[in-house]
């Protein structure tokens, strides 16, 4: 049992539509390269290891709260994890590499249903972890890959320019893509469930690649798998982000798979973002990684524009997508200041 | 003098609102490697000195008329030449490399304001041909990048996944970025005028790349060029096509730069996008170039979802984007049957 409602958490109140005294704010790949002390662990194990190894990964997701101030925990670990766990052997050299891919219905035949607990158990040993620590101080985002964007990486191998390979399955072996799909959807529900169930007490679905779908093909190949994970992990304990990258027409799609927040990249104004998605789901995002190289007054600035766009309710404060390696901390560290900062006054004359 | 007036080419009368018999379609890369014919010269010479012999370069300007049925020739030339003209040596392996990248404002003030005649000549050699082969036959499309598109070459030497080199000389050094985009202004200004004055009927400007900006960004550091380059070669004997490929919600900002059509990549559906760029502009689009992996008849079932949310009015069939290298020439072709006769047949009951 937790020591501290969920409820007083800013983050969780911010999900729920609850008044908050100041808009929550995380940072995508908040624990990661552009931190001196994740680098400094990072000198001793591999990227995998470091996935594999439950202490670690508790400590770098540690890590940016002490430093940064943010509102929320984002396990560290990767998107693939649940990949390899259904049988196909990953490595790193520095991007994902997948021994095979998918080529057709025996290829999917072969893939295994994994166990959470026996096949990703060090995922759930790391938010076992997390969930005791962090009791009192900020809620832990859990998260998996989106449907589509795990069935991209098993077809193409990598991340691609067109992603021909992909759409070439998906259009010319319907039956196989479905499969695919109904199979990874499996999975992600019990590794989701598994990650709710060990302590995290919201859950990011993001579909790195769902961008490059017109909404037509959005519609039929990938949303109604978003939709079948999101309606089966659903809960009041449990608050679901669901975060399509790339692509702001897809938003009323995105919205409709039926998520606690929509995250948004920066291809949109958050305002016409919000517009999109309607009031009833908050909205996540959307300042641009790149602004992060501006100076620290011109930071507050954007934060400023995105705080009176977004308002002081169902905002989640966040970049439209991950940290840059090369980002100086001291400006992360000045955008959640400002963030706090400047919501906080807006607030106050509400 | 043309032998036929502009007036009786259907893509013409699309881009002015003019009724049209049929929809026009042509297909961004339509002189291109899918085609034996064009791989066949390619195996004599390089790419660049294809872009820089202007017989061979209008004679695979010509290939897909014959070959596809197309309502519009496009230029075969390199988004780069005017870079190369501008004084930074060009190479291809295969992708584009340049030999240095703009890193400052001594860099910027070494650029050369080229003489399109004197250093550009053998592009307004193959439209001079090109004028007078297809007089009467279909009208030829000139082209350049969008100064944005050409700057972020210029900074990036090449594609990049973040973009960050080009973001961060945009966000902390302004005026170097500012003086950049003038000067790549100037150029295209000066080079699509020339591509007029050759005997092009239309220009398409082509940003690759503007999608990766927020549209705040855009509207700072990207739309006041290209609507500068468009405001200075407008003018009653050319259509102007301004095509901003990867971000939908750029398209109210994209239309108000005040050209005659707006492209429309795949990502949203065509009648929205009607729908963000008013009535008084085409639009163009929007077939995702992976769909000519279908089969014919499907090919022609997404053919005509796009042609019935176009309408027959101001509509220019295309793809989203260019065609795909491994694309089947016979389901290209298919496409352009299908879009000529279901349009055909929708005129018809109009």
């Amino acid at each position: 049992m937790p020591r501290v409602s969920p409820l007083e958490y800013r983050f969780i109140r911010a999900c729920r539509g609850e008044d908050v005294d100041a808009t929550p704010i995380w940072i995508m790949r908040q624990a990661g390269r552009y931190l001196p002390e994740y680098r400094a662990i990072r000198e001793k194990v591999s990227f995998l290891e470091l996935c594999k190894t439950p202490e670690l990964a508790a400590q770098v997701t540690i890590q940016p709260l002490d430093i940064l101030g943010v509102d929320a925990a984002i396990l560290f670990s990767d998107i693939l994890i649940p990949v390899e766990a259904m049988g196909m052997p990953l490595d790193f050299d520095p991007g994902p590499k997948l021994e095979f891919t998918i080529r057709n219905m025996a290829d999917v035949e072969r893939l295994k249903k994994p166990d959470p607990e026996e096949d990703m158990g060090f995922v759930l040993d790391t938010i076992r972890i997390l969930a005791d620590e962090l009791d009192g101080r900020v809620p832990l985002i859990g998260f998996s890959g989106a449907p589509f964007t795990m069935a991209s990486y098993m077809v193409e191998g990598g991340s691609s320019s067109n992603f021909l390979k992909l759409k070439s399955l998906m259009f010319q072996e319907p039956k196989v893509w479905h499969a695919l799909m109904e199979k990874v959807s499996d999975t992600l529900i019990t590794y989701l469930n598994a990650q709710k169930k060990a302590g995290a007490l919201a859950l990011q679905i993001f579909d790195s690649w769902g961008g490059i779908l017109s909404p037509r093909d959005y519609k039929e190949f990938a949303l109604p798998y978003s939709k079948k994970v999101i309606e089966a992990i659903q809960d009041v304990d449990i608050q679901i982000i669901h975060f399509v990258q790339g692509n702001p027409a897809l938003l009323p799609l995105v919205a409709s798979a039926g998520s606690d927040v929509v995250g948004v990249d920066w291809r949109i104004e958050i305002d016409e973002a919000r517009g999109m998605v309607g009031d009833e789901q908050a909205v996540q995002g959307n300042l641009d990684p790149c602004a992060l190289f501006l100076t620290p007054e011109q930071i507050e600035d954007r934060a400023r524009d995105i705080l009176e766009r977004a308002g002081t309710k169902r905002h989640i404060f966040n970049l439209g997508h991950g940290i840059l390696p090369p980002t100086p901390v001291e400006n992360a560290k000045a955008l959640v200041d400002a963030v706090h900062r400047i919501s906080a006054a807006m607030n106050y004359h509400f």
